[in-house]
């Protein structure tokens, strides 16, 4: 029997209408290049709007690019920072029934262009700061039609389909109607950062975003309402920046914008002075946030953050010692969250369970943790034959989810390998090794392909990195497999030290032993000056790899300890 | 261009895997009737279980449902109480892919077999407190194939056909796997009351309740999360108990079920007791709680409910007054939330706006206003000729509504002229009379059939209601019109006093006269013993203007004054 309910498709228009009709006076706050200052770096600009003048704008945007002749389904691309302009083409693209794509913009121009032509975009949207790109990417992208500059340049580009983004949208009537647009329609893409093979696309529905935006704002996931100011620092590029543009357009949050500076001081004073309750961000941004409030505080003159509630961390575990120190030294509660571009990215978030004080000894360990599923999402581990494995907090396997918000295959159909068939139902294997537990906590042990394999048994890296990165004398740490004779693979640590301090491989050891197993240990650990960060804040393992090859067979700095298997 | 997101449909069992797999130990505490006292009152008895417990227990009530020859789409009917019984009815049978149909009981028994016969119900749990009713049910009802009884009986009942609802669960094996559903399909019904003409069926989607248990979570709109206990006074024969039951398991919330003890006195218990922090009721169940908290802090043993962070109130207009009391006398915040059967029924919900203090008199007056859509709503209000008319704040007009949880149709296509066609999408006419203001705040004037209308110009009872709730001396207050040959209808005022109190029609209208224009002003005041209330806490108009028709030609009590159009 059908029910009687309205066929009321999930689309991306009724966020903008809701920006439109209820929430057209609240804020939305950008820092934009102002200029150069005598060192060439950027200065900074504070400009204000509302969501009425936002909605307005974007439905000049929707309408200017369909007066350009584009179809349905034609796709627009951005290269651009986070800023109300960005936020206009999140709402104004899809609204048309155009799909956005937002392109990483810390590729090489090649790789840009790549994605450009396998996405096929008519389009292009790109931040003033990039323009001297423009002449390379029309060279290189034939199909690259038109090509608006965000944000006032030095002198106008005199080159053909070249134009200024705002004059633009100001000569547009503003969107009369919106098109008939199906909930399976495409709305938004984004291309993995292809750590191998190039990167590949997933596509996202108006109904994907609709549903991810609603299951992201309650108190168990980010917590968003009207009354919220936001400052998503993750890049707008990145996975619809985590959904919280249209998660806070659909519940009328402030939202604040940081543009290019993402440093320490630039968000601190973000943070303080747009009055910020919720914030989101990858591990590496932290620890820079973490570094200037420790500093502020040593020097008597500490940020007020007491309007902070929430810190998201996501994109890679966060260390314990991280969320500690965030509460212990500035009160500060960070929620770790799980999810990945091919899942929208909100898959798991780690609130802590009642009767749990979140700063207690389990608060800690479950907050370091990656967390529980948001309503929707399934999550499995499996054995390498694909058998379900226990869910029991101890057994690892390979990390395969299914839900409304999860791809079923990338654009043009590539990588199909990675979504299979389990009892009839459909999934997407992660790439994660995890283990589950009783309550549904899930723990990220390891990449796939990051994991150790010592002897036959895993040896996950995650849980090592975290756990020396608790030491004092560590900034950063990764830990890779590097080859061995014996067990074929062990671990190697790699440490980036704090200010002035220093560490042994010795001393490191001895602090995470009692920890785990003492085959689990690294055999070796390297101090260096800096690891290599990936476009979207992560460590580069694939090319540590690559520089510590054979490292085994030639120790250099630090002898490997012979491996004990004892435990 | 399609999107490439998986195909997972929206369904009830979502929600029941999640209460099985990561909120297995969370807390399900019902009273239950343990007996009757001397007086014959009903006893109550705690009953304390598991979101595991009653997750096992649904899945063995939707296999010995289907264990039973019952086909996909068969309705299931309730007749029963708030308990965690009623509760493992709202999981099991749609998960089943049943049909959920929970019947009013507080109807008479033979609108109750009409309900019955029209939704051609083959299985009926009904509550051990009403299990008189069987032998005429059978009787009356020839569909009806199988009856179970929620609770102990004194002893079994003889007759075929019925059994034991505990026996009947624990001897079925719980589902190994759950039916193909389709988002679209059927998971629930309810009736209108039928304040006209017979009730009329709302077949709700698994869709539409997945949506709306979705939409219901986030802050601005009820606020529920796993570290919630939640206690829905509002019965779960109505409108799906306004979707708690779903919202709570969804995010793992602890639920208390207060069966028939609906009294202060068992409510304010309740509350304090099991921790309540969101509490949901009628505004006639407020009256009540509110009597008996300001008895016992008057008898200086004030109940301590300061874990209470929301109480929810909605099914009719929150008086400005009591929000007020509430919150002055006992530090307890009101949120109103406005909806019908027909719409699942959350519509709007009236958070403060950022900027405005709640406990200001501008956030009085707004809480007192209906408030904001939550997302996918859509609200317009029209003229009597179909045109839209402003969003001014001021100008009334027939309120109508679209959403994906918004009704299309009636069950067996009844009352299709309430379902129309507006610029090409299909409305709902509620049949209420609302503003709508700049900000999307919707305020409800009047219910159009109670509408007053003098001299061409339309009154609204329930801002005069509210006004005349405000005065000290009065308890409950309803405004209807009265014939009158002048002005066709004019406004008579029909209230109810405190205990000890009195009050006359100078007084109250010396009282709300500078709020009102002058030929708003009731003609006439009776002051009686009772107000009708209807199953679901509302007075009654409908029987008032019954008794009171042709009151203006025979004054009676209090003679009118003579209407006067100055203002
Ligand atoms: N909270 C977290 N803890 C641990 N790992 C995380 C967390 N959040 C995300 N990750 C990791 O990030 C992966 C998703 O990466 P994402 O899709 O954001 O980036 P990408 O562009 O695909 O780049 P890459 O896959 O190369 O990292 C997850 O599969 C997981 O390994
Ligand atoms: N917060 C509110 N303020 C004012 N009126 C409300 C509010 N919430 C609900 N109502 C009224 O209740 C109506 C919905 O009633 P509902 O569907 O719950 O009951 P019903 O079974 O249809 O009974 P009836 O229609 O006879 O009242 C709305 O159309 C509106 O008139
Ligand atoms: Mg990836
Ligand atoms: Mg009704």
């Amino acid at each position: 029997m059908q029910g009687n309910m309205m066929d009321v498709q999930l689309t991306v228009p009724t966020i903008l209408e809701r920006i439109r009709t209820q929430y057209a006076a609240r804020e939305v706050v950008s820092l934009l290049v102002a200029g150069r200052d005598e060192q060439g770096n950027p200065v900074a600009h504070k400009h204000r709007t509302t969501y009425g003048q936002v909605a307005d704008r974007s439905l000049r945007l929707a309408a200017g690019l369909l007066g350009l002749g584009l179809q349905p389904g034609d796709r627009v691309a951005t290269l651009a920072v986070n800023s109300f302009r960005h936020l206009e083409a999140y709402l104004g693209v899809p609204s048309a029934g155009l799909v956005l794509h937002t392109v990483n913009i810390r590729l090489h121009p090649e790789q840009i262009a790549w994605i450009l032509n396998h996405a096929e975009d008519r389009v292009l949207l790109i931040e003033n700061v990039f323009a001297a790109m423009i002449p390379a990417l029309k060279a290189a992208c034939p199909k690259l039609e038109h090509i608006f500059v965000l944000g006032p340049t030095p002198q106008p580009i005199p080159l053909p389909g070249v134009a200024d983004y705002d004059t633009f949208v100001a000569d547009s009537a503003p969107l009369a109607r919106y098109p008939q647009i199906q909930e399976t329609d495409a709305a938004a893409m984004c291309y993995t950062s292809g750590t191998t093979g190039n990167p590949k696309g997933v596509v996202y529905t108006h109904r994907s975003t609709l549903l991810h935006s609603m299951v992201s704002a309650p108190k168990d996931a980010l917590n968003v309402g009207e009354a919220d100011s936001v400052l998503p620092i993750v890049p707008m590029f990145h996975v619809n920046a985590w959904g919280l543009p249209y998660t806070c357009a659909m519940y009328g949050a402030k939202q604040v914008f940081a543009g290019v500076f993402a440093d320490g001081r630039s968000v601190a004073s973000l943070l303080r002075d747009e009055q910020v309750t919720i914030t989101a961000g990858v591990p590496t941004i932290w620890m820079g946030l973490l570094g200037e409030l420790d500093r502020a505080a040593a020097d008597g003159e500490p940020y007020d953050l007491s309007r902070v509630e929430r810190m998201i961390v996501g994109g890679s575990a966060a260390p314990e010692s991280m969320i500690r120190a965030f509460s212990d030294r500035h009160g500060l509660s960070l929620l770790q969250a799980w999810g990945m571009t091919e899942t929208h990215p909100l898959g798991t978030a780690s609130a802590v369970p009642t009767g749990v004080d979140p700063t207690s000894d389990e608060g800690f360990a479950l907050r370091a943790k990656q967390g529980r599923t948001v309503p929707l999402i399934e999550l499995e581990i499996l054995d390498d034959d694909g058998n379900r494995l226990p869910h029991d907090g101890k057994t690892m396997g390979r990390l395969i989810t299914r839900g409304p918000w999860v791809a079923n295959s990338y654009f043009k159909g590539e990588g199909q390998k990675n979504f299979f068939d389990l009892d009839g139902q459909l999934w997407f294997d992660t790439g994660d090794i995890a283990t589950l537990d009783e309550r549904g906590y899930m723990h990220i042990q390891d990449r796939a392909k990051d994991l150790i394999k010592s002897g036959g048994e895993w040896i996950g890296s995650v849980d090592l990195e975290n756990a020396i990165m608790a030491h004092p004398a560590v900034a950063m740490c990764a830990v890779i497999a590097m080859d061995d004779p014996k067990w074929d693979e062990r671990p190697l640590a790699i440490v980036t030290t704090r200010p002035g301090q220093s560490v042994t491989h010795d001393e490191l050891t001895e602090f995470i032993a009692p920890r785990f197993a003492k085959w689990w240990l690294p055999d070796a650990t390297v101090v260096t000056d800096q690891l290599p960060i990936g476009a979207t804040g992560k460590i580069l393992k694939r090319e540590l790899r690559d520089q510590y090859r054979g490292y085994s067979s030639n120790p250099g700095l630090v002898p490997p300890a012979s491996p004990d298997r004892s435990e």
